[in-house]
């Protein structure tokens, strides 16, 4: 077949699959996530080999993550995060704390290098906003007050687990000592500091300028270009460039109601994001994995990620009460796209090996897999208060 | 520089150059696709060799293009195109048979090869429907007789001119024969009134089916399969990808305003397209064109671009009197994105050599910047009926 002919056939494939796995799981109520990894894993090199790695798909999955990131970001106004207060601090720092520590002293225990425990400690760190609050949203609960702990202490941990990440990347191509260490967490943190206080403001003052430009979708424009401005910067100062584009979203987070930023760029996510996951999941070689060393690992690795989280935010909102913690610990628990995006950057720099990103993967679905049913036992008592909000609502009102 | 920095960027400075020189382009009241072109030229890799070609890139472009005719084809209502009636049927038809016969003509009397003679011809038909659109909504004179005709007769020609260049890219792989012109002309025909008579029914039938569906965002979903999908079959049997991503939006048009399909195809098009044109300028040569005998052909063709659709269109619109025969002839004039494509596949399928794609290129960016002022002076004596319309509400009127 013409070049031409099969890339267009294999995006058809690539998106149609997803499409139609995520749907799958979507009916199950599971994440429609996990059915678009599924899609990548059966249809890729290590299974029925129908699509194979390329340059254009793996480019298209990147910009894909860049925009997911980017969407994450505009959700994430700077301003909440100030006025969420003491209880979701608390649970979002202890959160990320405990579940490092119980991944990077395991890992670091069983001999393998320092390196590699850190991306490890990092992929347990951050929850994942989206299926967080996509769950707590699908139930009507968005409004309780464990729903907005968990939501407001989720962004805390998604900017410390983007940090966490900065300096982890920044190690991966470097000599490993501690004053990198400090240089790469100061850098990281300057930059999200700087973004954070300065981004906003300047963004502000020139924010009219933008309706005299004559460029037609000009607000969008304008994002785009900020976007793939700041992901390519924050690559090139050697971090991630998933953080600038999280930065990205939430400078711009506070216009991003009045021009639809968030619609229009989970529009070009609904395109593009389905690449990525799938990409993601065409890189699980099923036999690396299929040895019961690894296995056993990974069930270590999911039970340490699972304590963490309930341990460490359970403790953080031990105001709300037993069973209030309870259900914070539980909400906080689902990983998702955040870790997986951590080992995915730890596979390509080599700094963790197959089997390793393999188990992330495997922490990653398992908790958000596990999360749904338990939430709706413990909150069996409660009836919804509405009906099932939209995650833009959620998010508007967090 | 690391490569993914380097794509990083290059993605960033692609996207930002192309929309800076669009915007210069429209504060001098020219479409900004003469400036996304211009970047691609002066950063491409033979002026500035700021930005090399790559796998991704061309990637980027061929999507964005398909997504281009996606967005066309949403806004060419089928049972629009059967209610406009005789004049605009005419100044279609006519507008087409001769710009094709001198085009033609002329590249075959000069002793071109019979196929490179072919692909000029149909690079000359296509007036862009956008273009067109775009100005005379700037002018507030969408709803005027002459505007409406122009609207309609240049979705006939689009339609046309898709079979055309279905037809001629066809032969572009084959040996030329009278029986193979017969059999892709009827194998795109066919094609065509498949999708235009038996899609939309079909649509019709299974479009409830998209509300149960529980993955969000599933109308758009479905429409980018069904684009990706058409894409990747023209392809297959031998048709250009573009032709099946235009009969998949046509196929879609008559639920593109419930489910607002266009709004959602022009966001992921404000991404996608700028690095269509851009890599579109980038493979001008300038050095080939820079030579006598190739600018003196430009010129000839640009003018045999005019004549053809002054006089083939005018004569259409000759019920109209002479000054409204006129309007509709100018209106026709400009030729865009469709002729560029045209150009640029010919060029992929070594049809045509680099010196007739650039000569292309000239002509669509000179019959395109010479009509507005023309225009605004045929229509001086008339007011703006009303406020500038947007290209949305102009298709929608049509």
């Amino acid at each position: 077949m013409e070049h031409a002919t099969q890339v267009l056939l294999d995006l058809f494939l690539i998106f149609a699959s997803a499409k139609l796995l995520g749907e799958l799981c979507e009916r199950f109520r599971q994440p429609a996530v996990v059915g678009e990894i599924l899609a990548g894993l059966l249809l890729g090199p290590y299974v029925l080999r129908i699509v194979s790695h390329s340059p254009i798909y793996e480019g298209i999955a990147e910009i894909g993550v860049i925009f997911l990131l980017f969407t994450v970001g505009l959700e994430t106004k700077p301003s909440d995060i100030l006025s969420v207060g003491g209880v979701a601090s608390k649970v979002g720092i202890l959160g990320i704390v405990l579940p490092f520590a119980l991944g990077f002293g395991l890992i670091f225990y069983l001999g393998h290098p320092t390196l590699e425990a850190l991306f490890i400690g990092t992929a347990l760190v951050a929850t994942s906003v989206g299926i967080t609050a996509r769950v707590l949203g699908d139930m009507g609960l968005i409004q309780e007050t464990e729903s907005r702990i968990i939501l407001g202490a989720a962004v805390i941990d998604d900017i410390i687990g983007m940090i966490l990440l900065a300096v982890v990347s920044g190690l991966g191509e470097g000599v490993l000592s501690w004053v990198r260490i400090a240089v790469v967490a100061v850098q990281a943190i300057a930059f999200t500091l700087f973004l954070a206080f300065i981004g906003s403001p300047v963004i502000n003052r020139y924010a009219r300028t933008i309706d005299n430009l004559k460029t037609p979708h000009a607000p969008l424009v304008g994002a785009i270009l900020i976007c793939l401005g700041l992901s390519a910067l924050s690559s090139a100062i050697g971090m991630a460039a998933i953080i600038g584009a999280f930065m990205a979203g939430m400078v711009l987070a506070e216009f991003s109601g009045r021009y639809h930023l968030v619609e229009k760029a989970e529009t070009i996510c609904a395109f593009l994001v389905p690449y990525f996951f799938f990409v993601m999941g065409s890189h699980i070689n099923v036999a690396v994995v299929a040895n019961w060393e690894i296995l056993w690992l990974a069930l270590v690795i999911t039970v340490l990620a699972v304590v963490g989280k309930l341990l460490g935010c359970g403790l953080g909102a031990w105001s709300l009460g037993r069973k209030g913690a309870l259900i914070v610990g539980v909400g906080m628990v689902p990983r998702g796209e955040v870790g997986i995006i951590v080992a995915m950057l730890g596979l390509k720099l080599h700094a963790i090996p197959e089997s390793m990103y393999a188990l992330v993967i495997f922490m990653s679905v398992v908790t958000t897999l596990a999360v749904p049913p338990v939430l709706r036992v413990l909150f069996r008592d409660r009836p919804a208060a509405r009906e099932p909000a939209s995650i833009e609502s959620a998010m508007e009102r967090r």
